[in-house]
């Protein structure tokens, strides 16, 4: 009964949303009705998430999520590479990367806090989530120190160099995390509560309801470019922050509930394993693909970026790195959004 | 009847002090006077910490010790800040940092290491104070990053968001730490210790000595001032080693008799607590009052007070996180800070 | 029997490298000669580091390997200090203390956990290795900060402050760990297997085997000077790299022996040992010399090489600080080699 009206519901909002878009010039129409309907498609998501997780558990669940999520941005990205608009893919990356970190860790954080006085998980994946996010960070620095010695061309082959070592490195943790080593970094958490569906249409949910976010999410993206526009804002703290917010919805949806019923070691995989496929996969196969379609972009993001990226990391890995969190950690992580985001506006 | 006998002589030293300042014109009589005051004073207010942090347990009595030695420190900076010398006042909450960070923290972790082995303290406190530094620094890294690019204007409003930010967060901190969470902080340590005076005379011995700390301080400051001037002295230097090193003693002598008594949990809540309140408390404070002075004061510090505030927070972090210290650690701090107030001093 | 057909090859082809060194004016010759010979004494040396290991703990036995093992590189870097070549040396030991710590330590970690799943060894250690590679990091980071503002007589003054400190902070740092808490920092691990020789003959053939690999290397080093030079590589990059791997050949060969045969306690020790060595004790006494010999070599570094230390520095402690290692982790200290060996060969 529930469940009808509920995709009762999502259904209507998504047409809404698809009129608007389709038929409708009024921009400010279209970017309600949109971020309307993604509320709902965020939460179909959600349950869907939760659902495959509770068979698959927490980990191979939040890949799921991480890479159903990062799909549609991987997508977006490719558009924007083959038109060239090299610093707006940076800077959507970029916000990816600290949004997942800051504000979906963040917001699960506290709100999983607010609900339990602490919650627990695996300490051995927080380290090993740290380690790889510092090959990101190295990876990312260390061209923007050289590059003022090196001449493009030499730049661009380092940026090809980088890329498939992170590839080939993301390759291996998969292999480690999932073949390997599976046992090792497995959840602390118990799943008492039932599942909504069976294993085949948890799977079949997850998918179809990732397909819709992505396409809904494109709609937003675009509407909410010309609101912006009309607003004044940079196209740097649109790229890091207002689309990387919206690009994110999945995450925020899955990770928050997970983390409201407990499931902290589930949130937090999906928030910083997501961080981690977008740095480590998502980002080396754009410029390796930029290459190939001829259009060459290098490795190289601007000081703000490589700094936002910087601090989002550090204080990410000393919250995480016990294994447990607390309300106030959420605070912090959330504090550090705000700074970053208010610097972004300015710019 | 010892008792007595310290009270005379830190009354007697006061006077000989107080007499220097008002009547004499001969600058190093008021800075010998001053300074054999200080020790006195200082002694009196380590004893009533002591005190004070038998009767409340280490975390809150450190609180309080930090909270009365920032007091003067606030002070002096406010009259500061209305008078312009924003370089000065940074200077000063550099030093402060530092200081506690290095300084009183190194002597107390080498002096209580000389006695025992290993010193133990609550290694979840040690991680949450790792965390709130992360917080500073990244409050003081992101507006130096961003200023190239922005107008003054936005830096100060930038400035203002921040400052905010930061005292929310510090208030946040102190409702975990005090409230909600004050059970998963406490300390390891057991105390045996008779307390001197009874929970009301120790917290009125506490307030009425830091008081008397802070005017022999400020005498201090005075004089120093005049001395260093005809030693050559820049006043960088002077600001962020002498006056830290002197405005410091209240930290200084209750850490280190703390952590001579095995107490090493509560010397690190003073070290580090102060440096905590005055990142986030004191410095934030300082700037919402100068814009409210009229004479607005911006968040963005020199690139040297950055890396000696970077490099004292990451070797802190690194040696505090395991929750035990031993005389080894204390050399390592104190080596940072000889490299720092050398290089300080040769600018 | 098998070892003496072992030291048969061993001679022979230390003979031929002799030969070539001497008599031949092939310089690829040379280069060929030389490095089948160091594999043969490298291997012998292993050997014997693996005796008095068994002797005298890993601990002991690291630091001795260590020892012998930088024993050489100072040869040489003196030689180079006294040719005023202070590029070539400031690039040898930044190439050592990042070979160390991310070749060798990769290696041993990868090879020792492709035989065994997880290897432990004690954290305690690997966090005061922590805090020492910190103050090493923070003695390169500030002069170079200051720099800018200062003139070159007190950048020399600043240089003698530091590495005096340093020098002083390692030998404070041998009687921590050999002396007053050396059972704090014993290895975990248990050694069963028989040594190949007596306690005297281990000691002994570690020192003649240390002096063998000493001679070869600088043979190796001086044709591969010209080898590289006709394939058109930069100094720095041959400083740096190619250098730093034969001169960390008997490291290598330990270190990995060592952790294939389930001691990375052992292993950890030698890489991570020779790194702090050359950082805290090899380095500042070249300086110290520079200074005696009427040379004076400041202790600015670029900021290619400080990038380089400084990350190294940081994933290594990011993966060792859990005090246990498994293949992945090899991978990822041997990705960030590979990234920076690309970036200095592209400079």
């Amino acid at each position: 009964m529930k469940l009808r009206l509920f995709f009762t519901v999502v259904g209507a909002t998504f047409l809404l949303a698809a009129y608007a878009h389709y038929f409708s010039e009024n921009e400010m129409f279209q970017f309600i009705a949109a971020a309307i309907s993604v509320v709902f498609l965020a939460a179909w998501l959600g349950k869907s998430t939760e659902s495959v997780a509770h068979y698959a558990g927490d980990r191979i669940g939040g890949f799921l999520n991480a890479t159903f999520g990062n799909a549609a941005e991987l997508i977006i990205a490719f558009f924007l590479v083959k038109e060239g608009l090299f610093e707006m893919v940076k800077a959507s990356i970029t916000g990816a990367i600290i949004g997942n970190m800051l504000l979906v860790l963040g917001l699960s954080v506290l709100m999983g806090g607010l609900k339990y006085k602490e919650q627990k998980f695996n300490s051995r994946l927080a380290g090993h989530n740290a380690s790889l996010m510092m090959l990101a960070i190295v990876a990312l620095f260390i061209p923007a120190v050289f590059i003022r010695e090196l001449p493009p061309v030499k730049i661009e082959t380092l940026s090809i160099v980088i890329a498939v070592l992170l590839i080939l490195a993301y390759v291996l943790w998969l292999v480690f995390s999932m073949i390997t080593h599976s046992d090792f970094l497995s959840d602390i958490e118990e799943h008492e509560s039932a599942p909504l569906w069976s294993k085949g249409v948890s799977i079949l949910m997850l998918a179809i309801s990732t397909i819709f976010v992505a396409i809904d999410s494109e709609w937003l993206v675009h509407s909410v470019q010309h609101v912006s526009k009309s607003l004044g804002w940079s196209e740097l703290f649109v790229g890091a922050f207002v689309i990387a917010i919206i690009g994110n919805a999945a995450e925020h949806s899955a990770a928050m509930l997970l983390a409201m019923k407990g499931r902290i070691g589930a949130a937090v995989e999906i928030a910083i394993g997501s961080s981690l496929q977008i740095a480590l996969f998502v980002a080396p196969t754009l410029i390796l693909l930029s290459f190939v379609l001829g259009k060459p972009m290098n490795i190289v993001f601007t000081s703000f970026e490589l700094a936002a990226i910087g601090v989002a990391t550090f204080i990410t890995i000393s919250i995480t790195k016990d294994g447990a969190t607390n309300w106030f950690e959420g605070v912090l992580l959330l504090a550090v959004y705000i700074i970053l985001g208010t610097a972004f506006f300015f710019v």
